[in-house]
């Protein structure tokens, strides 16, 4: 059924029965002026996304499942990244009036999975008709926690650490961008065998996993990797006053990667390195910390990668991605 | 300057250069994964918009000075209308790339003008092109209070308060739509003799100042006035299970809309009644209020307005202005 046909309460209606809003700790919720809540420790984190069509997503790739699970999930990383609990999404929605009511709800089931996984609450937000614009998401993730980790607080002579393999998320754009849709997991046509190497690349880019330190106390820095390693590898250094050294052949790399770098015939590097988008955390210790992959280490100015051949590249960054720079 | 010139970080700098995130009690604003604030009071309010051009506003007639501002003020009045104080606004902007930065800055400016007098802190958001759409504005406004006021309280036998005239926004939206940007104030080959008389409607329309009451200790509901009175009313009489009578000669009307409404051939008591945007508070209490505006009471069931003939009309709401069914 058409959105223009169900109107808009007959929306507010069905996402407010896909909302978790009635469970507390939310004290009022989608219905009254203002959402009116109370969080578990006194520091309150607040993060926001805008998402728009055609820039940040491409409708052809992703489900509306995953797009939704996506849209919390990179909102869940960021409260993450700052050593915080992630508590109450509020979204708001810009709709062109041809959408079909399921896909909206596909969207909160998408939102509801992660939700429900990390113990989010979805508390409310605001849906509008984008007439004759692209579909919009506007989110806004609260959250809290008793000690706030920032980028700034890097020390020289500490490790760098990342939790889990990098680039997969970048390949799998680079997938998607190549075979369109069909390499899309949820779709069956795509060649088996290829599809065995593939589809832990294309679904770390559609529904990228949020990572949680269970323990922050010895951490100094984080950021979640969003615009790629070396690019916010950057920006904890600019914020710390420091450099860095990071080592080539501890870059956690999948076998995948390695593999569809070899199909797309580029180097796996370039993915882990500058690729973005893996919500992988980025951190920074004095001590020695298990189950966490350390790639480096915290140096007094100088900002550069060492090879195999224990060869040092110094690293240039480029400015990352401008989204008002003609491309 | 174009923004496609200046870029995403030249904007952004400009923004955090416009905003008042190095003010306490943001602990960190702009600049890190998520902004980190402290709140006044325990239970903390959350109400969000987004506003879409051609939908919710039209370049037209507003200044983009104007446009922050209001952004700012309905978000301020969703939180007044809790009883609480407003503390954190966030701003996600979709912008398309061929805009001035210019523009950008008068938004920001707008913003902070009330941002200061109601004391809140611009904390953050996002940019990002809206390439191929129109201008979105995606506003969240953060603030707390120890006493929420929902739109459920009032109780049969209260008084029912207004904040001050009502009918004003939507005389003056009516204006505009006949006259176009003449019509706005800022703009002097108005003619001067209507000017007078009109520019206070067309000033509440573009610029509505948000209200709040000092004391809310003897307040049951409140809400504010967004849809028009007697929406925003039957609100409070879904949410609180009750009726209400008004007495049509005791809704406030200004002479301006008197003779506007004279001018446009209308009902000053239909834009008083249903026009909406007025963002005058609306609230129950059983205690008499000095410097509030009693119009009725809160009754058991039937929602009644009373005229000056002393005779009873039923209230037939329609289902207020809904984005998604065409017009």
């Amino acid at each position: 059924m058409k959105i223009a046909d169900v109107g808009e309460f007959g929306l507010i209606h069905t996402i407010s029965s896909l909302c978790s809003i009635r469970q507390s700790p939310v004290l009022l919720g989608i219905g009254d002026d203002a959402a009116a809540i109370t969080f578990k420790a006194d520091t309150v984190l607040a993060t926001t996304d805008m998402l728009i069509e055609g820039i940040h997503f491409d409708l052809n790739y992703t489900t509306f499942f995953q797009l939704g699970y996506k849209t919390l999930a990179v909102n869940v990383s960021d409260i993450a990244a700052m050593g915080g609990q992630p508590e109450y999404f509020f979204l708001s929605l810009g709709i062109p009036p041809f959408f079909e009511t399921q896909w909206i709800e596909e969207l909160y089931r998408g939102i509801n999975g992660l939700a429900t996984q990390t113990k989010v609450h979805v508390a409310g937000g605001d849906t509008c008709s984008a007439r004759s614009g692209n579909f919009v998401l506007s989110g806004v993730l609260l959250g809290s926690t008793d000690k706030v980790i920032s980028r700034s607080g890097a020390r020289v002579g500490d490790t760098i650490y990342v939790t889990n393999n990098l680039g997969d998320s970048a390949a799998g754009l680079a997938l998607l961008q190549a075979h369109g849709k069909t390499a899309n997991f949820d779709d069956n046509s795509f060649d088996k065998n290829r599809y065995t190497f593939f589809e832990p690349l294309v679904r770390r880019h559609l529904m990228p996993v949020p990572r949680f330190l269970i323990d922050t106390t010895e951490i100094t820095a984080m950021i979640d990797i969003s615009d790629g390693l070396l690019q916010d590898l950057g920006h904890i250094c600019d914020q710390s006053g420091t450099g860095a050294k990071i080592y080539l052949d501890k870059i956690p790399i999948s076998d995948a990667l390695k593999k569809a770098s070899q199909y797309l015939n580029r180097d796996p590097l370039d993915f882990a390195l500058s690729g973005g988008e893996d919500y992988e955390l980025l951190f920074t210790s004095s001590a020695s910390l298990e189950n966490c992959i350390a790639i480096g280490e915290i140096t007094k100015e100088d900002r550069v990668m060492v090879d195999k051949n224990n060869q040092t590249i110094p690293v240039k960054l480029n400015k990352g991605y401008d989204h008002f720079k003609p491309s």
